[in-house]
């Protein structure tokens, strides 16, 4: 007997009808002879919908008051797919995130998981039943409900999966799996059978929205197996593990994009040694995301510094520079938005020292300017003008050849 | 500085706009040097919503789930209320059942209360804090969520106020007080000033909605003074507390009436003695409430037996006869709907003999026909044709002269 963690996230279990199609999905795996631990967020638009009552309270209520408000979402959920498992003649129990034993910070709205009790799970099991989880919630060293942020479904999921160290875990959802790039705009992206877990680490934080990097930080740590696979319809879905079994060798395995990007830049930095640091120490201290940064001395004794962040951020960014320009000593600021990332991703690069170049090839060809460039081992990310970025993204895909199924490294 | 309780119900909190309005009141409360305690149901129609997304899987959810379900309700209302008091500037903690330590019979649906931890409560309020509380809820020794059962909030108010000896418990409710019959249906019905527990605990048994039987005892047992309230107008209430304060003594000061209520009648039981108690014991182990009970001997050894219960418990009823059929020793059951029950309460009833008789003697004298008849010292019930409740309830309330506030005793 195998023990298999499911997830189904909040548009899978968006109605009654839904919840009971998901009821199906977690009996196919008990009548295999599989213990399941089922994973549930919160019902379709519900978060929405409790996030709109508390702010026509205030437009600001307070973290811990939200965690206990958003909470009663997913234990909706898992109380309805428990009543549809035992309509359907399956034993299952229902658990919110404190009593599944999902301990985190002391932190609300964005806690890390620190340890998963898992005595009454493995009990509950052992008596043959399913066990029904809340997604997104635990319990802190208070007695306190918190809440693990976005995508935190998919963390519980992978967390459990490790904690009760399961043979796999399955992330049902909306789509059928990881494409070579968004096919609802990209020609010829294609679902990829297998990805490994760097690689999605990669797409996740490049704003492909399948899996919560946390999630698949946590798979890659303990080694769970993590599939993404539809909940509608039954397809393969694509496998994500360490790269050995995967049974394509791309060099580039997929494209991600990402809009509403700005670019900031600091001009005439005076101390270019401790100036760099202190800039983004301060950043840093405010919960600014930076993301791409380019250093340039221009000249003697002045440096200019760009680095890009999420649009969402520039007015904060542009607050906390301004304030501290004084004690970081620049001259000005400045930033230009109407701008997005384009990038590839793909463990093959290592030992392919041509990608870059000719991802950088393919884009001049076609006359789109690289405004900023990162690269790291198994990625390139481009800044580009927000209208080139389909442009960029589909003859990227189609210059390494990602509509095709290929089984050894190919360069052109 | 005085602890107070204030209990919300589902109507008092049924919009975000409401529960800025109950803010409003508990502020009220701390303004004037109190430490405050509040206690809220769901909102509104929302335990009914939750009911209907589950019979939209099953007309018979399990009661463990119905509890997970369920509960989510009130802890949507203590979040909301918490946002609204801190958005005024007050300090606030909001509290589930099992954060707030209200612990609980291992029974789902219909729990009782059987230790209140106050620790935690008493901290804040320490701190200045107002404490508010889910109500309905609370936790078993297995760490499983619980529900009190129908009226369950106020039986949490009452529970704290007992615990945190607070010096009163208010019950803000659609109604304005306690009344001699529902002025909904009756001419005359009338807002009572005071009422003794006594009494008030046959009126809430007998149907009278505005409080819960149990929470009514609890107050009795404890003494805490009941005030019951309007949550929308400022208006005194009716209090409710030991006999000897009331202003007005009334022989008889309310009538009561209840539809859906079914007579079973159980043909030839064949052990009189452990047979009468085998039955009761039996149905009191599948938790079914039975109210009036008639017992005749018919024939030499055989016994025929009436009792009388709620519609809503009649399939479990009739299952759990028919499941012991052979063990209780009996010929046949069977059962008659389409009834109600109409009552007379006042502690002045003890020592005026004539009551009862005076009753009787009005219905006869409408040609209302008594199905079933049961007396204590301060309540007479009668069970009618469903079709003549609120005419019996009309003519019975004028019998008396309830309209009208009477300061002696008096009997036609």
């Amino acid at each position: 007997m195998s023990l298999i963690v499911q997830k189904f996230g909040g548009t899978s279990v968006g109605s009654v009808e839904k919840i009971q199609h998901v009821a199906t999905r977690v009996i196919q795996e008990v009548d295999n002879g599989n213990q399941v631990v089922v994973v549930v967020s919160a019902m379709g638009k519900t978060t929405d919908e409790l996030f709109r009552l508390a702010t026509e309270i205030t437009n600001k209520p307070n973290k811990r008051d939200m965690d206990m408000l958003l909470t009663t979402g997913e234990q909706m959920t898992i109380s309805l797919l428990s009543i549809a498992l035992q309509s359907k003649g399956y034993e299952s129990v229902s658990m919110t995130g404190w009593q599944a034993g999902i301990q985190t910070e002391a932190i609300h709205s964005k806690a890390r998981i620190t340890h998963i009790e898992t005595a009454r799970i493995s009990e509950e099991l052992e008596r043959g039943k399913v066990v029904v989880v809340a997604g997104f919630q635990g319990i802190d060293i208070n007695q306190e409900i918190t809440t693990l942020g976005r995508g935190g479904s998919d963390t519980t999921a992978v967390a459990l999966a490790a904690s009760l160290k399961s043979v796999r875990c399955d992330i049902y959802t909306d789509v059928d799996g990881v494409y070579t790039s968004d096919p609802r705009y990209i020609k010829g992206a294609r679902k990829l059978a297998g990805i490994s877990y760097d690689e999605m680490l990669e797409l996740a934080n490049l704003g492909a929205g399948v899996l919560h990097p946390r999630a698949v930080e946590f798979a890659k740590i303990h080694s769970i197996p993590l599939t993404v696979r539809s909940s509608i319809e039954e397809k393969e879905g694509t496998l994500i593990e360490e790269g050995s079994n995967l049974e394509e060798n791309l060099v580039v395995r997929g494209v991600a994009f990402e809009e509403d990007i700005v670019r900031v830049t600091i001009f005439g930095l005076e101390d270019e040694i401790t100036g760099l640091a202190s800039v983004f120490t301060t950043l840093a201290a405010n919960h600014i995301n930076v993301d791409i940064i380019i250093h340039s001395r221009t000249e003697l004794n002045s440096t200019n510094l760009s680095f890009s962040i999420k649009e969402s951020e520039l007015d904060e960014a542009s607050e906390v520079l301004n304030q501290n320009q004084a004690s970081l000593g620049f001259k000005k600021v400045e930033h230009e938005t109407g701008l997005a990332k384009v990038s590839i991703v793909g463990s093959g690069m290592v030992s392919n020292p041509g990608v870059a170049a000719q991802m950088f090839q393919t884009l001049s060809e076609y006359g789109i300017a690289i405004k900023m460039v990162s690269t790291s081992e198994i990625k390139v990310s481009t800044v580009v003008n927000r209208i080139d970025m389909l442009k960029a993204a589909q003859i990227v895909h189609e210059s390494f050849s990602l509509e095709s199924l290929q089984t050894s490294p190919q360069l052109s």
